[in-house]
């Protein structure tokens, strides 16, 4: 095996803090969310968006509770300099929702990006610079002192214009590339910072702590939040967001556990849009909380809409795994799951309102909009557990547990040689081998007399029932203590020997007056072991019945035929 | 906006563990790693994988170094049966890899799964049994009693069977859906099995706990794992197993954290294929150490082969933001990064063999086999930085810091319009921008003379040049210390008036004997501030020169044209 060169990285060595208080704590509250979808995200796509393309990401961004957007770079890119003036122009922001644009800190960005901003009443201004050990040296070739001055000469700038500015002006800084510069050294920036543009507890500043690249376990930049958050000078002046990376695959992680180190706010994007790897995904880090009964103060109860938007607007597909919104995220394939999920749901109806808890489903999909896609899809892992959930669910037939398994077998052999059996073909297969079973015997007609008065036994019941029997009519007559007896009797007295009921179910198909019931029978040929269930759908029960007999009856028929 | 109903959940109370240590820690070496692609990946594929498919997986995960490789449920599915058997049959399975099968602890299942691995040296036989209080209570309506027995009669039946098999055989243990179970309790089962299997430290057992469904934020995870750790009755004849899943997104996250707290194995899939939201990745979590300078024991290093191999075999797709082999990945749009992966690379270079680190880039591409895609792509994000990479990287050319921001304005406009730019259209661009510019000037011929001896001045160089002058051929000639000189010297002295020379670069194109030069020149237009640049290309470089003057002065003469 040809071995990696692992030797030629190592860990970034950062500070360590072993009386670090985040792992004791859980989260309690949503944090502000800030979507840097039409900024971060959108700088990473391959086709960037069009104008209105923005303005319908947007809407759906204000639509799903966002109070604060990054709307765009607009001294870089003319087009963000033309939707953030669409935004201004055609009022499309509402009062409660405020702007944010990014800028470099450099004077005539910083120029540019306020002429942007003229005729609006607030917007956060998000200037950056690099302040990592490695961008100092290879791409600045600055040091401390020079990358410092940087932030305060931007910082003075902005100052300086927002008071020739009519709206109130929010600052943002980022000491960008923050988890690859030394803890104290961003303490410093930021400090230097917020003393030139003069903040205070009425007048906080939003320090943004981005893991531009994600360099290490999430613990790691949790304990980098914990440490800042308590060095800075006055931890009152300070907004402490969050803005990280997934390069590790832990944006989501490092995310919540910076946040009980102490974030008071969060940008991403949804699905995890964003430069490489992506921004973390702020539907992810939402729901997350939902499930621990947090309320998000976002709200994805229509995600499938929200995706199709984002699908839309930058061409980019969320992945069939993606927690949440994904499209195989709720659906079991295997058979002990769809057990576990077929007894679970039961339960919680059972139960009626109250705590969802239900095995392998860590969201109720209907809490989304998802309800009507299958949970449970059938292939060859799944048994009898799905295939039962899938006749349920999607088609209203409880099947009788002895029957489940019965079925579940000639289900898989069908996924065995096919793949996916889809809804549908379950269902032609079903009613293919239980219900439509009409030779030799076919049901035609019956009657029943309540014959009780006349009689010695109590309630005792006549049933005329007539079928057809290997192409010829016949009316045949039984008695008995209810239908099925009766129809027992006819078969028994006319010679028919097939006769041992061996379990017997049914159930209405549909709620209202006009619905079907469905009956199901397992009968045993007498002096054999063999058994065969039958069903039998109508609108009348005890016709139901008598089909479902008739059914079981020409499946031990075909049986005894094949030996 | 509608409120989501979040009252509907809450959080799993678990233990607290304040004196935990973990977060001290870092991951110093590899896990053993086990891969459950063709079981936990298998059962949750819309199509599950042929036999073909499954031996071309296997083989696939023996070449990246996978010693111990979970190939199936043979006692649920046929087809897992049959693939075990082709492994075994056609000894396909190395001496140092070891096979897992699963099943539950259910005696016709487990006696069937001996049946299967007749014949093999060595397996892990991998029973489980569900033991969270949910699952106790709405799946199975069973005490801690009765769940704990069907673990030791598992175990027991286990250990029969194995005393009359030929091989050897290595219990491992699971307790489903751990993370929702008391944790004493799970310590209590896995103990209980481990007395009736006869542990010890030489007879270790593996026991395999498993973040069935993700539950909570990654530290509970790995506090569960530290705690459990610390509990067991003998830590000595445990192999602490990971199985995490990844409903919460940051499954990768809680592998690292319980790595931390002492875990010894892995199980997961590639690309985090498996049920719902998937296994834990074992291409990142692998790579993530990598990246730290630790080695992974695995081996990636054509990390596009083994997605191709995914792909075809699952026909699931590895996405584009996937950690380390999405297609987008290496990839920066924004110009201030382009900038900066530009100046990191060429001091990486500079440096010679060294230790890695460019700015935006964690992992060299070229590690993992991928060096041939292009890190840099063009689109309205892109800045100068960017379009000079290309043209660096792809084509050779190093444009002067000069020009590249006049070309990134020439690309930028036409990304605006259209979308991403190709470096194929990049290069037609900047051909026809600064190269092919022959009118009203071409240049036709050259002839150079040393006139050193005859003159005055030292090394005195005569031109004889013949260019078309808006279609008439002319021969002009010039004297100067070197042929641009010369060439200066031949315009000015012939009415030509455009002759300042701000600027002027070359380097060979190519390395080798027959290579051409490219030569870069920026003149301005004497009397006007209007200046241009010119590149030629030729095998001689004082032809490429003349070329490059020639290109620049038709560029001033279309520019005054238009005035």
């Amino acid at each position: 095996m040809k071995m990696m060169n692992y030797k030629k990285y190592k860990r970034f060595e950062t500070i360590s803090l072993p009386d670090r208080t985040w792992p004791n704590k859980h989260i309690e509250h949503a944090p502000t969310w800030c979507s840097v979808d039409l900024r971060d995200g959108n700088q990473a796509l391959v086709t960037p968006m069009k104008i209105e393309e923005k303005v319908e990401m947007f809407q759906t961004l204000v639509d799903l509770g966002f109070k604060e957007i990054e709307v765009g770079f607009p001294s870089a890119s003319q087009i963000e300099y033309d939707f953030i003036r669409v935004l201004i122009d055609e009022n499309m922001i509402p009062d409660d929702v405020t702007i944010q644009v990014l800028t470099q800190c450099r004077e005539h960005l910083i120029r540019r990006t306020f002429e942007c901003l003229q005729g609006l009443d607030r917007a956060i201004v998000h200037i950056y610079n690099s302040t990592s050990i490695l961008q100092r040296d290879v791409v600045f070739n600055k040091n401390k002192e020079q990358v410092k001055q940087i932030a305060i000469d931007g910082c003075q700038l902005v100052k300086d214009l927002s008071s020739e500015f009519d709206g109130e002006v929010i600052l943002e800084y980022s000491p960008e590339s923050f988890t690859g510069t030394e803890m104290d050294y961003a303490v410093e920036v930021c400090d230097a910072v917020m003393d030139t543009w003069g903040a205070s507890k009425d007048k906080k500043v939003i320090i943004n702590l981005p893991a531009t690249v994600e360099m290490d376990t999430p613990n790691v930049y949790a304990d980098q939040i914990e440490y800042v958050s308590r060095k800075f000078k006055d931890r009152d002046r300070v907004i402490l967001s969050l803005h990280p990376h997934n390069d590790r695959g832990t944006g989501v992680a490092a995310t919540e556990l910076a946040l009980l180190a102490g974030a008071d706010r969060v940008e991403g994007t949804l699905f995890g849009n964003g430069e490489r790897t992506g921004n973390v995904d702020l539907v992810t880090v939402a729901l997350n909380m939902y499930v621990h009964g947090i309320d998000p103060e976002l709200d994805f109860s229509h995600i499938n809409d929200v995706k199709a938007m984002y699908e839309r607007c930058t061409k980019m597909k969320v992945g069939p795994r993606q927690p949440y919104a994904g499209q195989l995220v709720f659906t079991a394939f295997s058979g002990s799951h769809q057990d576990a999920i077929n007894k679970g749901m039961h339960k919680y109806h059972e139960r009626g309102e109250g705590i969802w808890e239900v095995p392998y489903l860590p969201i109720d999909a209907a809490d989304l909009n998802r309800q009507y896609e299958p949970i449970v899809r059938i292939n060859s892992q799944s048994g009898k557990g799905g295939v039962a959930f899938v006749m349920d669910t999607v088609f209203g037939y409880h099947l009788p547990k002895q029957m489940q398994g019965d079925f579940a077998k000639v289900v898989q052999s069908i996924s065995e040689a096919e793949g996916e059996v889809s809804p549908e073909r379950i269902f032609d297969t079903f009613t293919k081998e239980y219900i439509d079973n009409e030779s030799p015997f076919k049901f035609i007609h019956q009657k029943q007399t309540d014959e009780s008065e006349d009689k010695s036994h109590e309630h005792e019941r006549k049933v005329e029932l007539t079928i057809s029997d290997h192409g010829e009519v016949k009316t045949i007559v039984g008695y008995g203590n209810g239908p099925i007896d009766a129809v027992k009797d006819a078969f028994n007295s006319n010679g028919y020997p097939y006769m041992h009921l061996l379990d017997y179910s049914e159930h209405a198909l549909t709620s209202g007056s006009s619905s079907k019931a469905a009956s199901y029978v397992q009968l045993r040929a007498k002096g054999t072991s063999i058994t065969e269930f039958g069903v039998g759908v109508h609108a009348d029960i005890t016709t139901a019945t008598m089909k479902a007999i008739i059914s079981a009856m020409n499946r031990i028929h075909r049986r005894l035929n094949k030996q």
